[in-house]
C-alpha cells in the first residue's frame, strides 16, 4: 500500500514537471516564432472585412485552409453551411432637427435590418431607456414614430462583457419590440463604454409577426447629443437612410484542421474562433485574433513535435456574427458522426492580454480543470471562473462537452467591437501571442489528462 | 475565552464588510466621476513634455498644486529640489555607409549625454552584445571607434520589466564601459520588445574617470538593419550628430498633498508618481498616469467623505527620469522631520489594466498585506508578489517603510516607454480609472488597518 502511494506520487510529479517544460516551450515558441501576427495582418490587411457570404469571407476560407495545410495538420477540411448574405450598401446617413436646423447623426444599419425608403425615413422621435417604457408610453403615442433606445452600458462592471450582456437585447430585439408598438423605425445607442463618434453595428432580428422596420445604431456621442436635444426642445424629428439588403442564401464553410490523438483518437478537443466579421473595419479583434490563435495551436504542436494523446482540432467557424450557421453545421456533423467532443475552447473576446478562462459544464469537470490552474498562473492566467464560454461552441453543450471561453482583458474590447476601429493596429503582437500560448497550453493539458479524474495523475 | 473568540470574529467580519462597501464605492466613483482622464489630457496636451528643469515641468508643478488644492486636501505644499536641466537641442541624425551609400539611422541622444561635434561624429563601428565583448575585443581595436551595443530584450519573459531590468545597464553604463576601452561614441539598441522605427531615450551616466563620449539610442528596426549590414559587409563607418547640452542646476519641486489621519496622524501612507517626463512625447504612460492616479486618490477620499485613520499623502516626485533628486529631497525631509512612513505605493509602470502589486519590505508586513488580497481579486488584482516597488519610494527603504509597486499589465509598456509614442491616445480611460481605484482601495485598507498584526481584525 505504501509502495503504491509512493509510485502514484512519482508519476504525478513527473507528469507535472514534464507538462511544465512543455508549457514553457509553448510560450517560448509563441513569443519568438509565432505566425499569428503575420496571419492576422494577412486576414485584416490583404483580405479585409469578412461579412458572411461575401467574396472576402470566401477568400478567408481559402487562405486559412492553405495555411493549416502548410502548418502540417494531419487533415484539413471544409464543412459547408448555408448563410444569409446581407450587405450594407451605401454609407448610411442620419439626422435630427434642432429648431429647424438639420444636425447630423452618425449611424450604421444593424445587421439583418431592412433598408429605409431610398430617400430615407423621417418621423418624430420617442426616446426610451428600456422596453418597459414602450408599455408605459403606449401604442397610440408610439405609432408612426421612430423609437430611440438610449440605454448606456453600465461602466461600474469590472468585466465589460457583463455590461454588454445587459444591453445586447436592446440591439437584437429593439426593432421587434418597438415594431410591435407601431414604431416605423428604431435607432439604438451603440453598445460601447466610451463616448465616441463611431457607431457600432451588430446583428438584430425580427419577430414572427411579419412586422419589419429599419434598425440602425447611433454613436454614443450622438446618442448623448440627441438625448440632450430631446430633453431641451421636446419632441424632435429624426431621420436616417440606409440601403442595406439581404441577397439570400449562399453556401459557405467552416475550416477544420486536425491532429489525431496518439492514444485516444476518439476523444476530441477543439479550439476555435470565427472567420466571418462585420464590415465596418477588418475584424481584427472580432475575431481575427481568435482565428489566428486557434491556427497557431496547430503550428505550435507541429513545430514542437508534440503529438497529443487525444485528437485536437482547430475549428474556424463561419457566420458567428449573423446567424451562427457554421456552429449549427459543426454540431450537426458531430452528432451524426457520433463524435465525442470532451472539451471545446472558444476565443472570441478579442486578442488582448490574457486573464484566464471561463468554464461551462459539469461541476466535477470544472473542478478537475481547475487543477491545471496552478501550472498557468505564472503566465498571468489567474481567472478560472464558472461562466458562459462562447456562442459557437455552445451548440456542443447537449453532447456534454466541457465548454471553455478564453478570457483576455476586457477593458478595451467595446472601444473597437463591431465598429470602424476594429483594425490590425489595435492588436498588440505580444498580447496576441500570449493568448495563442495560453490556449495551446490548456489544449495540451486537456489532451494529455482528459477531463475527468485527477488530471495530473492521469 | 469562547466569548472573546466570537467577538473577534464579529469585529473581523464587520470590518471586512464595511471595507467591501467602501471599496465598491471607490471603484464606482473612479469609473463614473473620476477627473483622472481629464487631468491627464491637460498634463499631456495642454502642458506637454515635462523635462526636469524645463518651463513645462514648472507648469506641471503649478497645475497639479492648484488641482490638489481644488480637490480639497487638508494641505498642499511644494518641496524644493535642485535638478540638472539637460536639453536635447536639435533633432538628432544618424547614418551608416553601405558600400559608399549613406543610409539613415533613427537615433536620439540619451539623457545626460554630451553632444557630438556640431558636424557630427563619424568612425568605424564595432558591434557588441554585452560588456564582456569589450574585454574580448580589447582596447587596441576599440580605440577611436563607435561601439554599437546590440542587446535585444528577451521576449520570453512574461513580465516585460524583467527583460528591461536585464538590459537597462547597457543604456545606463554603455558610454562609461565603452569609453574606458577608448571608444569615441556609443550607439545603444533601444530598449523595446517591438521592432519599431522610434528610438527610445532614457538616462545614462559617465564614470568618475573624466571620460565622456556621446551616447545615443537607435531604433530597434535600424539596429537590426545596421547589424545585418555589419555582418554582410564587415567593418562599416557609422555616425551621429546631436546637440544636447546641460544647462546646469535649476530649482524645481515635488508637489505634496495630505489628508490628516483621524486616529494615527503620525503614521503616514503615500501614493505617488513622477511629474517629470522625457521630451520625445508627452509622458502619458511615463508617468502622467501615475501622477493623475495619485491625485485621484485625494479626490476620491474627499468626494466620498472618507476620513482616513492614518495620514495619507499624494506625492508627485520631480526628476525621476534624470537623477531622482525629488525622491532624495522627500526622503531627506522625512528623516529630518522624523516622519514615520509606514507604507508607500508608487505608480510608475504605465496606466494599463491593473494586475496587482509588488511588495518590498519586512516579511511579516508583506504577509500581512497579502491578507488584503482577497478583497481585491474581484477587481482583477491577482498578482501580489514580493518584488521591487519603485525608484522614488525606494529612498524610504532605510526608514523601514513597506514599499509597494502598483503593477498594471506590462505587455504594451515598452512599445511607448521613453519614445515618441508615449501620448495621451495610448491611455485607455477605464484602465487608467481602474488603476486609480486599485491604488485608492489599497491606501484605504492600509490607512484603516495599518501594516502589522492581522489586518481585518485591527
Amino acid at each position: 500500500m505504501l509502495r503504491i502511494t509512493i509510485l502514484f506520487l512519482i508519476v504525478s510529479i513527473s507528469a507535472s514537471a514534464q507538462d511544465s517544460v512543455i508549457i514553457r516551450n509553448i510560450y517560448n515558441y509563441a513569443l519568438t516564432k509565432s505566425s499569428a501576427y503575420n496571419r492576422l495582418d494577412h486576414l485584416c490587411n490583404e483580405i479585409g472585412p469578412r461579412l458572411s457570404g461575401s467574396k472576402n469571407a470566401e477568400k478567408a476560407v481559402q487562405y486559412t485552409q492553405q495555411e493549416l495545410i502548410k502548418a502540417g495538420a494531419d487533415s484539413v477540411w471544409l464543412q459547408p453551411c448555408k448563410v444569409e448574405y446581407w450587405e450594407r450598401g451605401m454609407q448610411e446617413t442620419g439626422w435630427y432637427y434642432e429648431k429647424d436646423k438639420k444636425m447630423p447623426l452618425r449611424v450604421c444599419a444593424l445587421g439583418a435590418s431592412i433598408a429605409t425608403p431610398f430617400e430615407g425615413l423621417e418621423a418624430e422621435v420617442i426616446e426610451i431607456y428600456d422596453f418597459k417604457d414602450l408599455e408605459k408610453i403606449g401604442k397610440e403615442k408610439i405609432r408612426g414614430k421612430i423609437v430611440f433606445i438610449n440605454h448606456p452600458m453600465d461602466p461600474t462592471h469590472i468585466n465589460t462583457f457583463t455590461a454588454y450582456g445587459e444591453c445586447g437585447g436592446y440591439r437584437y430585439n429593439g426593432a421587434k419590440e418597438a415594431g410591435a408598438f407601431g414604431a416605423v423605425g428604431v435607432i439604438v445607442r451603440s453598445l460601447s463604454l466610451s463616448i465616441s463618434d463611431l457607431p457600432h453595428t451588430g446583428v438584430m432580428a425580427y419577430g414572427d409577426n411579419g412586422i419589419k422596420i429599419p434598425a440602425c445604431a447611433v454613436s454614443t456621442r450622438d446618442a448623448e447629443k440627441l438625448s440632450a436635444a430631446i430633453k431641451s426642445n421636446g419632441v424632435l424629428k429624426v431621420g436616417f437612410q440606409q440601403t442595406c439588403r439581404n441577397n439570400g442564401e449562399v453556401t459557405s464553410y467552416n475550416v477544420i484542421a486536425e491532429i489525431r490523438g496518439r492514444e485516444y483518437p476518439d476523444e476530441i478537443i477543439i479550439a476555435g474562433g470565427h472567420l466571418d466579421s462585420w464590415d465596418l473595419a477588418t475584424g481584427a479583434h472580432d475575431d481575427g485574433t481568435g482565428v489566428v490563435q486557434s491556427m497557431e495551436m496547430i503550428s505550435i504542436f507541429k513545430n514542437l513535435g508534440l503529438t497529443p494523446r487525444r485528437t485536437i482540432r482547430c475549428v474556424l467557424f463561419m457566420n458567428e456574427e449573423a446567424g451562427g450557421r457554421g456552429a449549427l453545421a459543426y454540431a450537426a456533423a458531430a452528432d451524426s458522426l457520433h463524435e465525442n467532443h470532451i472539451a471545446a475552447i472558444e476565443s472570441d473576446r478579442g486578442g488582448f492580454t490574457p486573464r484566464g478562462f471561463t468554464f461551462d459544464g459539469d461541476t466535477a469537470e470544472i473542478e478537475y480543470a481547475k487543477e491545471f490552474k496552478s501550472m498557468l498562473t505564472r503566465y498571468s492566467l489567474h481567472e478560472w471562473d464558472k461562466g458562459y464560454a462562447g456562442t459557437d461552441i455552445n451548440k456542443l453543450k447537449k453532447q456534454g462537452t466541457l465548454l471553455i471561453g478564453y478570457s483576455p482583458d476586457s477593458q478595451r474590447y467595446f472601444d473597437v467591437h463591431h465598429n470602424a476601429a476594429d483594425t490590425f493596429d489595435k492588436v498588440n503582437k505580444r498580447e496576441l501571442e500570449l493568448g495563442a500560448a495560453s490556449i495551446t497550453s490548456l489544449v495540451w493539458l486537456l489532451s494529455e489528462h482528459g477531463v475527468t479524474s485527477s488530471p495530473l495523475k492521469n
